[in-house]
């Protein structure tokens, strides 16, 4: 038989992130085999190690396809071959054998030195100008744009998590209801501080619920204090929210004492006529006419926000966006720079958000749901950070952790 | 075509509890017709309804079958036969055609009068000592005993819940996450204090959630202010209470900090082995060895409780109750005369409970599993409120309403 | 003190659609009280009943709030003012008093006859056209539009569904897991049959778990076999049954041995490219790109489909509507005339055709969380059917059911 | 400051189990370093590996706790002291130091030599015979018995899963809903194939939720065919497999159409009394009784079975175990030797048999709740394999794979 071989190497937290592992059971699965010429492992915690292995497939092909599997792990070729490009054939089409990114830092190598790609997203082209490469997504690729295509001469940098105790038990099993709650509302709150203090943004993906489980006071304080540095959201949040703001109701039902208001089915619909009148929200709110709630505390305090439509908006709000290539370009320019992202029961506008983010960026996803908790948090980074819990009482909770004096 | 039929009666709330409208969905399902002789409706909200109808089916069995069925919603034919009743053949054993009961107030006719049936609760039989009739459980019945057989004889009176402002939204859709938990955490406090005044019994079943959440503290301080009449739970609550009492965590994990603790997952074992050694939970107590938690304060303030075991538990505990017909045995106890119950995430123990408690005793059933609230709710009862929600931060919230002055 | 009265009427299905029941808890829960009148019960079930009541309350207000409720029950003063009209101020804009629809089929009282409204859909304002009334959208109102203002001269008429065996259980307690599945898919088949012998439209609202569950092969039988008269879905579903068409996965999920494929995270960016180079689905049939799958299939039979996009969209495929006043008109249009609406684990397209279909269509709705279900089918209709499984299976069983010749 | 130091060792596949990784993290979570001495990483995917390191704590104690975490992973001292062993003072009552054990395979160290525990359990104590070595539950110790204490001489050997393709990808992401269940289903068919080849014992571990959707006569295929070596379940399973059998309904509700049945609850009341007057489930089969269903193919087919009671237990048949301490004696005998044991949608029954079972042998539990499947597969064992989907559906397609000749 045939033997096809290729020497690799990688450097870095080889063991502590299970890369080595991860390698040699992708190696093994792909029905390949491995031989580990050298590896110095870093003697103490903080010293990264280096390794150099043979990989050995049975056919050409084979190699072909493991090598391009482990340069997302990092572990590339020691003789590295330069990254190709082709010209996109027209806008919004490219070769049939593009690279697409993942929402981990990627680097490309070309003329002997490796290169950081920007504006890293997941599912983009890398796109090249001269020395600089960025992440394009798909339609929005020119054509004639060089566009990178293989896998050679590309490698993914994983991400490193320090072995910190205040972070590490925050993972793992944290996606259950069986834990205290009070304890996470701290750390979130520690962390929302720690990036306050540091001049970092907090972007909130709040959905609809937040105002259905009575927490629209919560979260307003929390714009008022300035906890907040923009909004993602849908029609729905908006609506409620002023609907609460002029009813004191939330799809009818009174968030006062919880019962069907009479006539409230009608409410939510009124209340988008009347903001509709006013023109939007900024102008309801400097005619007067919307004094309160989320809406009016993100204009007021001039908080960014975006509300991206759906198929199931009724109105809309005049401030919602129903062309979602403008909404994703909205949610776009409100991520950018974010240093940390909390999503509060929204699957919908949090799956928008997690593909639109760098795995680097620490997101908190809190829902009743396991399974949204589950699915927002399976995104390849160890930054994603469940809570399984209800989602109004969570917020009444972080607003007193941050909010109120007697506590801080 | 021969044609059977009988004129039945019926007399109360027959129209706004439905039971007109049930009752004629069961006569058309059963392939039979109904024809309404007489229908005085209360004038008012106050005013009983009173019902005259006649039933007609293709063949006797048909019609024997449905008036049968009718009897379950109070619908007797205006001439009754009497009860009948036979001895059981065996201790533990009757007759096939022995009348199941239901978990609502029940009457027998006999000798030109109607009964009503103490001790009611659902699956017994009912066992008649003269003038007496009472439910017993199958295993219970003693050879000779005289149990109630076929349907004649035999009327369920359905429960009329009267429509006030302050109960009737509770019900229905509550059974969903996407509510205001504040306003139910009112209204439970309210409930509780209204027996509390009316000198009633609130007995409370939490699972070993309770523990895990970090609301161990909350339940304490509930026990300590005299809101818990008796205590129904298993091995695992008691068992991670004592952990947490002894070592400050659940299942290995801090409920100080959230960590994963030292060793931790041999806590439980370590806690169950001192308890042992001292005896039982009551003499932990008297030695001083058990000096805090949910088990301590209510050896402390004598409220009685049963632990009944399951084939999941470790140890167990020397006060769990492994014998499981001594354990229900245990449970009715503490049931009977209860004017409330609360349901804490435990389905195990909730559907105990509800097998033994009459459809007129208020239960309230908090879970984060929308599904467990359901199964929980759905006992043919209106009596039945189900909370979706953190079952920590719930009593936490409960115990600020509850036992906080500034709040009371 | 005051007593302000009215006598009202109301004729139908009144006690066996429980609306007798809930006009009067709606009485009393306002504060109110009511005395009947007269009430003529149907004696068979055949036969509607009438009622004559008269409704007291301790002020205007109320009594005018209460008629408002009451009108959405059917329930009308027997002396009826006609309906009033405003002229809209602006395009999407009305008269704060607007009347906003439900699903249910209403009735405007004019020149002393009650005219049915047509394109019935909630959350719809009413616009008159001489003899004509039409639910209209909010937005699509344009300036001087006659909108019905107030609830005078307006009623709903109640749904009845007919008491008849088949349909009867399907109801109720369906929304759990706990029951089989394969009695609730042979009830589906007999639907959709039923529809198709009647000459009536099955429009299905599949999502992309129809996919990763491996059930696109039933779904594209069930289009070729002509079960399916058009299709409403979102981005998703067709870039995934477009991945699993040239690459037999789905988000990278080998469908035919269920592992990660290699490189199967780019599958689906690659799978759009195609498309987009093609042009678009149907050009990609037509070239020859695209051979099987759903989406195949669809463009093979000419079964119209309308994809909606969402802020969450990767691409996307050039037939992915991303205007959504557009795309809502898309669904409008497809929905128009449906006999049968079939859900398919997608709450994002269940609401938005939920929210545009009226009252009267039946609706199935599958899908493994329950929570969905639920959600889904609470739509104040009799027609709404839940069934709670794993949506992969269940299409599997229903093409078994609808095309297999050894089960017909 | 002071220093205290150890060095380790260990030996086997020390980084694609992730073991050194984990030893990593434990080190610097307790606030204690390490330094690599010497590591040999096997060449390739057979080698193991060998390390020697050395731990640095600030104080004894610290060093002390770390040295007995690392042990759970298998790192012990290069120089180890013999296991320390303490008569314990009562029957069920041990030092309070006592080594409580975990599901892994254990040894323990004494004149000079490892030797392997026998009976692995849970949350066990570890008594000495001489030179044998067995877990003992602490309520069977008998007063005298030497137990292991302290955790000196003690090491656990960390399981192994080999990267072996048909494996490795059933674990991880499995426990989701957006899975083809047809995969899985092959799998688990394959799974049990390949114990019965062995000779090896499949244990199932069936909820009553198995009756309710339908899959009695899948279940009682699978018996009769031979693939179920034991069967543990409650009384729950086995009234309404009785049910079924006698009425052809579960809990009431029709199996052949999906009705409630008339006078339905009753049923399982009838069944009970039934098989309480033939003695008990082997006598009614003898006499004729019971001629169908899963009970009836146990006795018929001689498979052995056991049915904890539980406190919500109606009845119960004379065939539950309601003494516990009996039923866990039960169990364990029955899961004795078991090479594949399959929990059915029972978390109750299931995490009773987790408890018992070493960690080696590999498990299937089927939900349709990720919740419960989630808590069952968290075991610390590379051998839970978990499925989301509808069980009912799972056993009627498994009986299909395992039992039709078409398809075998």
């Amino acid at each position: 038989m045939a033997r096809f071989e290729k020497k690799i190497h990688a450097e870095g937290h080889l063991i502590d992130s299970d890369l080595l592992s991860d390698v040699m059971d992708r190696v093994i699965r792909e029905g390949s085999r491995f031989k580990i010429i050298d590896l110095q492992v870093g003697k103490t915690n903080e010293d990264p190690s280096t390794l150099e292995m043979l990989v050995e497939s049975d056919t050409g092909e084979q190699l072909t396809a493991l090598l391009q599997e482990l340069s997302d792990f990092g572990f590339v070729p020691v003789e590295m071959e330069d990254a190709r490009f082709e010209a996109a054939p027209a806008a919004g089409v490219v070769s049939e054998d593009f690279y697409s990114t993942t929402n981990h830092a990627t680097e490309v190598f070309l003329g002997g030195e490796w290169h950081r790609v920007v504006q890293q997203r997941m599912d983009a082209c890398i796109v090249r100008d001269d020395d600089t490469f960025r992440c394009v997504k798909l339609r929005d690729v020119e054509a004639g744009d060089l566009v990178l295509v293989g896998l050679s001469g590309v490698r993914v940098i994983p991400e490193y998590t320090p072995r910190d105790r205040s972070n590490f038990q925050f993972r793992g099993n944290e996606e259950t209801s069986e834990r205290q709650v009070r304890l996470s509302v701290e750390r979130v709150a520690g962390m929302i501080r720690d990036v306050r203090e540091a001049g970092g943004r907090v972007v909130w993906v709040p959905g609809p619920v937040v105002i259905h489980t009575g927490a629209a006071p919560d979260m307003t304080a929390l714009i008022e204090a300035g906890f907040v540095d923009a909004v993602l959201s849908g029609n729905a949040l908006a609506v409620h929210d002023v609907e609460n703001a002029f009813f004191n109701t939330s799809l009818g039902v009174s968030t006062k004492d919880g019962q069907v208001a009479h006539l409230g089915h009608r409410h939510h619909m009124r209340a988008i006529n009347v903001i509709r009148r006013a023109g939007n929200l900024p102008n309801a709110v400097a005619q007067g006419v919307l004094t309160e709630g989320i809406c009016h505390a993100l204009v007021k305090h001039n908080v960014p926000f975006c509300l991206a439509g759906s198929i199931r908006d009724d109105g809309p709000l005049p401030d919602t966006e129903m062309d979602l290539i403008k909404a994703q370009a909205g949610y776009a320019e409100l991520l950018d720079g974010a240093s940390l992202v909390i999503i509060l029961s929204t699957m919908l506008h949090g799956i928008g958000v997690g593909n639109m983010l760098p795995g680097s960026v620490p997101l908190v996803c809190v829902d009743i749901h396991p399974a949204v908790v589950t699915k927002l948090c399976d995104r390849g980074s160890a930054q994603a950070h469940g809570i399984v819990t209800d989602v109004g009482l969570f917020l009444h909770l972080l607003r007193s952790a941050l909010c109120d004096d007697s506590k801080s």
